[in-house]
């Protein structure tokens, strides 16, 4: 099986998509990689497999590598006589902005690549947190109440405290505060307002369930992993996310009834069909009084949250031989000539 | 004033681009205007302003022109021993597919082109007409209450004949049709689902008031064309449309109230704000009872709605200089930094 992971990208998450990747060249072992390098100037690079470590990037060693283009099917390899093709399914890992913003899907699309990842509207839904609440609204599916700001109109906070701060559009918990009292508001506002110019407000639920289930449909049937109850702290600042990034080994299963693990499903289900497909995604929900709310979309997680599942190579192969394709339209001109005609020209 | 216009596209409203791409050199003749053409399989051609007539596409001559690749800040033709940079601001005026569905905004946003056209988000937004639904519904913007359907599973249609069956994504009526009785309904579906895996089915209303009112957003400041009332027909089909965006010549003002100008401005700044900056859109109405509904979203309309503005170069100029830019993330590696610090590295 061969894959092209493409990771980086000008995001305040490129470093963990760096770990990401790093990640995946050992989970992987069994495939063909290729690994695209997307720098913060969105030039692409072609790593070599032995230079896939941190330091390769932090001191700026990769710009010796050769850069890539892209080109109709394939990245490309220019050389003085001749290129080279770099044409297997791309692998999009770049997480947070250009990766899940609906960029690089776009980007593929337009140069009738085949990746894994989301499409440009399942990116959209998922990358901001606003039309996140849309989505569940139009499929039924709980979320928590929320308030949505804006940098430019002063309005008052609805929701009693403690309430959690995020930028709208951000993942990885950057900027994002949870706030006990209105005293530290400003504080947390102006440090999420520093990645957005929107921010959501949510109640703060204390010590509640929190349980993470990711999968895809392949075929038209779902692929699910095991559930898993996150580490409970506050909640993860960007420097413990950043470490999780990096995880690898397999986790237990959450203990839960079959009949929460069906609900958690359902939940899933609604969101992910007919807008997900060709992703592998991550969902976070919490569960309050035996209900499941939605709390986010990863639409590419961490290190693809291979520690989910038990065959991971397995699934992403599965994934990747059932990847949606679009059709393009086919330009006939059929209007022109016929009034081309009508004027006897 | 130098703008450059991107026309064409893989999409089935490739030849009314080109149509309206004409109508604009026309219209923009104070302008300094380069011609930039996608072609059916996303090749860029830099079309000389003499050769902007429908037939230069239609025969293939365009193949002949300079062929132009997207690089960072620019389109550029490549010379055997230098470049040319054609660099000025893009109007995005590519109808439908590429042009409307996000894919040309995300590629110029990942070159760091400037535009005049919807972002990624508001092209999801108003692309596909289900989830301009959504939009209504959160923002409070009345709209016909409607049916999705997909192509993978049969569903009763719920709403009373006649009803009105549309692709959920393609613009200009294609695939659409008006159903009266149910005999009629399984030829309207399957000409629907050969453009799109998902129909949309809305009640017709007969007779009902429809009103276009065209803007954009710059400075913080609305500012509106004139509200027409368009030509009255059951619908206007592909032909008619076609014929439509070759319009030039400026309309008449429908004759409405006051009162009912500012309720369609109120729910077109709903629809617009914090979504679609950088756009000059064109909002479709009906008016039943005196209550304003949404019918649709052409966030690049025909020639730009040119014939419903009294300065239309000047509304250009004004939108051109007032468009929104994406803070991109800067990258530092300090995470990576400190762990190898830490490790001793």
């Amino acid at each position: 099986m061969k894959l092209n992971i493409l990771f980086g990208g000008a995001s305040f998450e490129h470093e963990i998509s760096i770990v990401s990747a790093i990640t995946l060249k050992e989970k992987l072992s069994n495939y063909e990689l290729n690994f695209i390098f997307c720098d913060q100037d969105h030039t692409f690079y072609l790593i070599d497999a032995s230079k896939m470590k941190a330091t390769t990037f932090s001191r700026g060693e990769y710009k010796k590598m050769p850069k890539l283009t892209l080109s109709q099917g394939s990245f490309v390899q220019k050389g003085m006589f001749n290129s080279l093709e770099i044409s297997a399914t791309v692998l999009n890992l770049i997480h947070g902005g250009d990766g899940e913003d609906g960029s690089i899907a776009a980007l593929l699309d337009f140069f009738s690549i085949k990746y894994i990842g989301p499409r440009i509207d399942a990116s959209v839904f998922s990358y901001d947190k606003r039309y996140t609440k849309w989505l569940c609204a139009a499929r039924g599916v709980k979320c928590l109440e929320s308030q949505e700001l804006s940098s430019s109109e002063h309005s008052n906070i609805q929701i009693p405290y403690p309430i959690i701060v995020k930028p709208s559009r951000l993942g990885s918990s950057i900027g994002v505060s949870i706030v006990k009292e209105e005293s530290k508001l400003d504080y947390a506002l102006d440090s999420a307002f520093e990645f957005d110019n929107s921010v959501i407000v949510e109640p703060f639920l204390q010590g509640v369930k929190e349980y993470n289930l990711a999968g895809f449909s392949a075929n038209s049937k779902f692929c699910f992993s095991i559930v898993e109850e996150p580490q409970k702290e506050e909640f993860l600042d960007f420097e413990k996310k950043y470490m999780d990034f990096s995880r690898s080994g397999h986790v237990k299963g959450a203990q839960i009834s079959k009949e929460l693990e069906l609900k958690l499903r359902a939940s899933f289900e609604k969101v992910y069909k007919n807008l997900f497909e060709g992703a592998l995604i991550r969902c976070d929900f919490f569960v309050v009084n035996g209900e499941v709310y939605l709390n986010e979309i990863n639409p590419i997680p961490g290190s693809m949250a291979n520690y989910l599942f038990d065959d991971f190579e397995g699934s992403l192969k599965l994934l990747a031989n059932s990847l949606p394709h679009t059709k393009r339209a086919k330009v006939n001109y059929e209007y022109i000539h016929s009034i081309s005609k009508a004027k006897g020209k």
